[in-house]
């Protein structure tokens, strides 16, 4: 297997993570400081724990270190009397919600009798601790917070929410992020936005320069849908769509990108082409399209160090738009919408977007470790875990191995900040040094790994740095509710 | 949508790509030099195009510049005359071969009428031009080539060849490298394991430490196939196999994993322990379990900068390996087969290889940019792209957009090296600078972007820098000779 990264403490900072003030809000009963065996009835072991030895005491409550197995570790590190050595029942040996199986979508061989992979919806009601690893988990607890308290943002700004799916890509995550309405959405694919509109969903902006080559795609979903939207930033995508026309008097509902700092996508407002552009959209053949509104993506607050970097940011590109929109309705140019968007500027909008109409961030639903370090969100509103076990001890070299490698994480965050790809929920003391295709290495921060809190077949909850990046890597996430698994999401792929 | 790097070109060494070299082997025949469209017929206009002003001579010949569509960049780039602006036609408008649909396993909404997605077979038959963009293509020639000169390697050493599938992770990638046996693979996932039992593979190497959580499916494997084996390197593994015998006197088939400098999984064998554990494994219960042999996996490799440092670790691989089989045999204790592994180190082989029974590389059926790096192979021997389609141009920045984000690509290769995550091919001025999900940005090295070269809609085919890390974003790949798709793989996912 391929090599991709790997390095000891030393290529990490050595100081806790950005994550040590998690605060405890547990969804599974844990025992502190001891991660545990996965399939096994839990068992509090915490109190017979002996003290850390040498390591400072984690500054951080517990939230999801899963319950006590032993086995292995124990013997190898030569303490675990309090730990009976049983072999974990398969969940499927277990009672499990009738009616549940069949559903699934998995390939071939993913669907075969006792060999069931986890893409199956008999892991529906199963507890955490029993799911294989690694595993995509999302606290619905969480994610409805996460909705509400955007929804509610919106709501106080006068501004309609459009979220986009792209982080999570799912029908069940749009249908929150919606509040039920299965209206508005952004998406960033057309297999997305042919996968939502045959989930019911309607007024779906598909954010990304209207590509001609897929232009017969975009047509069918006009067609389809009540409002299929589209967005361009040249004369050349209008030129294409007059060219195009809708059939049965329909027309082609046009958002103008914007690129008002971001240098991505968009025309730049101030370059003078942009207003002959909004014209010709508005006015050119309004008998064919119709200019819906402007938008543009503030990206760039992701390279902010604060939240008063990130205001600025969205100070700016809203100033920007709203002047631009200004400029059009002087010159006589109906343009009814206008929306910014990202994570970090709509967590903490400033006052002037209320002059938007919408906004469209898109990753609050999970938030990440990545969020956490711009302070869009605090430790606990991140909803997203993966979930790993311990599958090997290397104490000549200080390292636990993890059964979760770039397959299940992605290598983002890999340099940017000391928790790297992802922090160790509950163990600010750990540090995840290496990732290869299956396999994770663990250090400890000070090179004291105490191999005995950690026995072979422990959990524990990885929370990744980005993301929408992990969330492209799992067929199936598994959301849970009073540590039980009470929904399987399946997300769309491909384009 | 989450910025995830960025950089101008001084991010980027500015000399040119270790692609350079590309040699000419064209798979689709291409006027040289320009980049064009997709969905148009093929259109010879090199002839016709002005000389590149201001920018060296492209040193490497040109393989997949797609062909002539003219249309947007054309007009914007004012140099459009020798093309005709047209619309593309949907491929799907195209005659293709009957009997092609419906075998897709594409999720809800990717199988829907004339709104299908990519993954549908209705694009079989259909030139490279004509697929939506991002796509991940294969040559077939380079695939059997490649899978080819390792069986003959490995025959010239005596050695018997086991693929690993992890990279491609597909019943006909498996096919091409088991030379239609089907028998004798390496997986990384009890999924992968199920999907080549279920697709009629046997003698699967599990080459994971066996995780006492998934010991119901490796059993149920073990039961189904006929030489099933799994890897351990710690005497627990062991103890759960002796206590979870397999029913009908059949045996558990054990690999003793091994850590020869890799440092990763694996007892070294320089551990008292090691020569103990394999004792166990072999004589501790032989109606229960046997030991196949020892399993080393140099990925240290691919820390190595040229092919001396690689056969260096391979030698040294090898040795430990083999003394540790000698003292085997010298205290009785059988131990019939021997493997190491890794693309670098079978691209290469040292001649004591040939005292080791087995290997188990996997990359080079597709080999990468970073093989080409490690001088695992010839440029014209990675078989692996990424299709993508210009969608902007913005001369303000010098750069152009992309349709390809780490959505299609992923992040691996970001730091590492010149060409970051991938080459652009046959064009070693251009530089992949950012990716978001959906978006890559290209400028050119020296600052100088023709974009009239790059009109949009031109296709560009990106040579990935980690073919393992980009297989994983596609649920589909397109495998083409003479230019047109031939087969579409699809690979397995999940755990």
């Amino acid at each position: 297997m391929c090599q991709e990264f790997r390095g000891g403490s030393q290529q990490l900072p050595t100081h806790v993570t950005g994550l040590g003030g998690l605060s405890s809000t547990s969804r599974v009963p844990r025992a502190p400081g001891r991660a545990v065996g996965p399939q096994q009835p839990l068992t509090r072991v915490g109190s017979r724990v002996s003290p850390a030895r040498g390591v400072p005491a984690a500054p951080a409550p517990l939230r999801l270190c899963l319950s006590a197995s032993g086995a292995g570790g124990a013997s190898r590190a030569g303490r675990g009397s309090e730990r009976v050595l049983r072999w974990p029942r398969h969940p499927r040996e277990a009672p499990r919600p009738a009616g549940t199986r069949g559903d699934t979508a998995a390939p071939p061989g993913q669907r075969d009798g006792a060999m069931d992979g986890h893409t199956d919806s008999s892991w529906l009601g199963a507890p955490l601790e029993q799911l294989p690893t690694p595993a995509l988990t999302l606290d619905l607890a969480t994610l409805r917070g996460n909705a509400e308290r955007m929804r509610e943002r919106c709501r106080e700004l006068g501004l309609r929410l459009r979220p986009h799916v792209k982080t999570h890509k799912t029908l069940e995550g749009a249908e929150l992020a919606t509040g039920g309405s299965r209206r508005g959405i952004v998406v960033s694919t057309l297999a997305e936005a042919r996968f939502f509109a045959a989930g019911g969903f309607d007024d779906i902006l598909y954010a990304f320069p209207v590509p001609r080559w897929r232009l017969a795609e975009c047509s069918a979903l006009a067609q389809r849908l009540q409002r299929f939207q589209v967005l361009l930033d040249s004369p050349q995508g209008l030129e294409m769509l007059l060219q195009n026309p809708l059939p049965g008097g329909k027309r082609w509902l046009v958002w103008l990108k914007l690129d008002c700092g971001n240098a991505r996508a968009g025309i730049r407002p101030t370059d003078p082409e942009a207003l002959s552009l909004a014209r010709a959209i508005a006015q050119g053949s309004p008998e064919l399209v119709t200019l819906v509104g402007v938008y543009a993506h503030c990206g760039n607050t992701y390279g902010c160090r604060d939240i008063v970097a990130i205001q600025a940011i969205a100070r700016d590109t809203t100033a920007a738009v709203l002047e631009f929109v200004t400029a059009l309705r002087q010159a006589g140019i109906p343009c009814p919408q206008a929306t910014i968007g990202s994570t970090p500027s709509c967590s903490h909008p400033v006052p002037e977007m209320s002059q938007l109409t919408e906004v469209h961030p898109g990753n609050y639903l999970f938030y990440d470790l990545q969020q956490t370090q711009l302070g869009s969100c605090r430790p606990e509103e991140v909803a997203i875990r993966v979930l790993s076990r311990v599958i090997g001890h290397y104490p000549h070299r200080g390292q636990l191995l993890l059964d979760c490698g770039w397959a299940a994480l992605s290598l983002h965050g890999r340099d940017r900040g000391p928790a790297g790809c992802a922090a160790i929920e509950g163990h600010p003391q750990l540090r995840l040094v290496g990732l290869t295709q299956e396999h994770g290495l663990v250090e400890a921060a000070d090179g004291r790994l105490e191999f005995e809190r950690f026995p072979l077949g422990s959990t524990l909850a990885l929370i990744p740095f980005h993301a929408c990046a992990t969330a492209a890597m799992h067929p199936v996430y598994f959301v849970h509710a009073a540590g039980k698994v009470v929904e399987l999401w399946r997300p769309v792929r491909g384009w």
